[in-house]
């Protein structure tokens, strides 16, 4: 009994100590940013080469060949006793005044897995992938180091420009790669599937108290810019009766806005920015220009609502005796995730001790992007206050020991599953 | 008869150019302006000294003695048989993109009033004055130009900078004039009261149709800045209940405010500005700034409007668990205008055959200021569409030549009041 008490003992505190140096590393790795205070490392700048070179001294010991692909993309491949493969991982760009966490702790939680292996090789090889980009902060264009792994980088992409009029194109080759380069960055066609672990970014696993969730779909997406238009006047001359208030007529689609979405399960409705002219204190508000995002896992239902809310503008508009117009800037559909790997990541969290909560994922992520071409799934690790985006965005190191015993069971689960097994054989 | 009617049309021929002499100065005095296209004249800009000589050169031949007091107000004093005086006056100075009525065409009907007179003395002087500072553009203070008439330009005023980091006593120097001598600005002891024409900036007399409009107050008028202060998150990853959305709170309240004030006959209340942090389409706000402007006739109405709708904030901002905090901008109690002026110029209304519609004011004007000292009353000419502070603001040429037989008639029935006559013994 001593004896097997102590051998918990320290199992725990080696457990303890692996979850205490993802978070550091997270942390270490945080500090590559292009700013001196605030973490800020996005595509193809030169922090991010240090970033590179900091991972490949983690991986290469491991015996992992490490290479950087056409657009940036960190590749670190461990062999398995089959040449398939897995892919892990997630990306390594952030936004400006970032957290450390977002994208980054995905390839940690990889490179982790790869450690606690020990060596021990698998029936199939394990890809660790850091997208160079997935924020969308310097070409407005998400997701980029994604969409080179499954070719749908074309040229208007790289003809892109940033804001100092540098190309895609241009800042790949600034870089010291070469464009021509990137049809070889697509996904291998022995790829068995994509697992990519990343933070909530919101508040449901904590509201629920559970470490991990499993996402089911990453839902559809509608973004909208509307301008209502009435008729600037004197704030103090013009009574109630006369005006034509373009800050008023938004008010009330606005809270038609958020009563739409209450009333739609799982749906969310977002007015985030908003711009009245002239925008002075004693003028009545001639033209209200403003954003609405729509998300829901039906396509069907996200269209629903995003129509009727569109009714409701015109109604409003209408009956105030307003103009109101409105463009679609983005309609992304729900992607879901792939059936049998939810599965069995329920499976390895339950095993974990930790509730398979079954969730959605209301923001985009890489597996959005490699779905199109292998099954992928997510795991969402618990996000203390909901807080991302933000330098307070945190993890606890027990959900981060939680989500690397759930991917170790993820593996040998794999490894031992004939489904997956009969997938290599096709592969 | 046919003497007759040639006496009729000559006598409509002259009428009609005298107002449209008016329309013609008014748009001449417009070309003075700070700006090349658009006309801008602020306080103790260098396009005032142009018109101060433009006019001088219209005033004197007709026996006025004009001056320069030491803010920049043009007084142009007319006698009269004895030696108290009556003030006709408006503004001289010019929000940026004005249009070319609002404040001069009062001055110049003031102007067109003496030249009908033909020389002829009344019991009374008149004085015209030409505020030099009405809109609060350069010092962010208005009424500047009246304030020195009734003795309100104290040391913190002449210490404020503009934005170039010029005190107003600075200015005044700049200007070639004397701050020691703006005690001398002050109304002289035997002023009898104070008369305005004005646009009305507002659509009131064109909906009913009126030529003319008797102000029988300026109404009172609170300014507000409230802050919503909710937590801003991803708008995709945040279901609709763990929200605490500062936008979906405000729209919320502006509707409360729309509602507030159309259910107080007389009452107006504006929401004209708003800022969503971060103001990003993607992104709940977490914050919002905004201003309200409420004004009614009566103050204590005016008071339960306000505190109801700071009661509102809070309700909806304790509901959606947000903080909510407000400062006063600004808590500016209602003018009465001269009741006996009121009644006489209804007289004067009625025998141009035009119907004499009391009204408020919803705006500030020097009438306002000089209500302080000496009985003070304002016209208000039909503004088109109720356009103003704009360079579509206009007037007809039918309302003008309303509101010179409006002035006369109301000269003359000044000249032979006995109320008046009394007020001219006492002073």
């Amino acid at each position: 009994m001593a004896s097997k008490q102590s051998d918990l003992v320290q199992r725990n505190r080696a457990q303890s100590k692996r979850a205490q140096e993802v978070i550091a590393r997270c942390q270490q790795l945080a500090l590559f940013s292009e700013d001196e205070l605030t973490t800020r490392r996005t595509f193809l700048s030169p922090p991010m080469q240090q970033c590179h070179r900091q991972l490949t001294r983690w991986m290469e010991p491991l015996g992992v060949q490490v290479r950087l692909d056409a657009v940036g993309n960190v590749r670190g491949f461990y062999p398995g006793t089959y040449s398939p493969r897995l892919i892990v991982g997630s990306h390594l760009d952030t936004i400006p005044d970032a957290g450390a966490y977002d994208g980054v702790l995905g390839v940690l939680l990889a490179l982790t897995l790869l450690e606690a292996l020990e060596g021990r090789k698998l029936p199939f090889g394990i890809e660790i992938v850091g997208f160079s980009e997935e924020e969308g902060v310097r070409f407005q264009t998400p997701f980029i180091g994604s969409r080179a792994l499954v070719g749908r980088l074309d040229n208007e992409l790289l003809n892109r420009e940033d804001k100092n009029g540098i190309t895609l194109c241009q800042a790949i080759q600034q870089f010291g790669l070469d464009p021509n380069q990137i049809p070889c960055a697509a996904l291998s066609n022995d790829t068995l599937g994509y697992i990519e672990f990343h933070i909530e970014q919101g508040p449901i696993l904590e509201e629920l108290g559970y470490a991990l969730g499993i996402v089911e779909a990453i839902v559809g997406q509608s973004r909208l810019e509307f301008t209502f238009t009435g008729r600037a006047n004197h704030g103090g001359t013009t009574p109630m009766h006369l005006r034509h208030d373009a800050m008023a007529a938004a008010a009330q689609w606005i809270t038609e806005v958020e009563r739409a979405a209450i009333a739609v399960p799982g749906a969310v409705g977002t007015v985030g920015t908003l711009e009245a002219k002239p925008g002075v204190s004693n003028v009545i508000a001639g033209e209200v220009h403003l954003t609405l995002d729509v998300r829901h896992r039906s396509d069907e239902i996200r269209s629903q609502i995003v129509a009727q809310l569109i009714r409701k503008a015109e109604e409003i508009s209408e009956h105030r005796r307003l103009r109101v117009r409105h463009s679609v800037l983005l309609s992304q559909q729900a992607v879901p995730m792939n059936g049998f790997l939810i599965d069995e990541i329920q499976l390895a969290i339950e095993k974990t001790g930790c509730v398979p909560h079954r969730m959605l994922s209301g923001a985009g992520h890489d597996a959005m992007i490699l779905a199109e071409k292998v099954p992928a799934a997510m795991v969402f690790l618990r996000t203390p206050g909901g807080v991302s985006h933000h330098p307070a965005e945190s993890v606890t190191e027990g959900d981060v020991e939680k989500a690397i015993e759930c991917g170790l069971h993820l593996l040998d689960q794999l490894a031992a599953s004939p489904v997956f097994l009969k997938r290599m054989v096709r592969a």
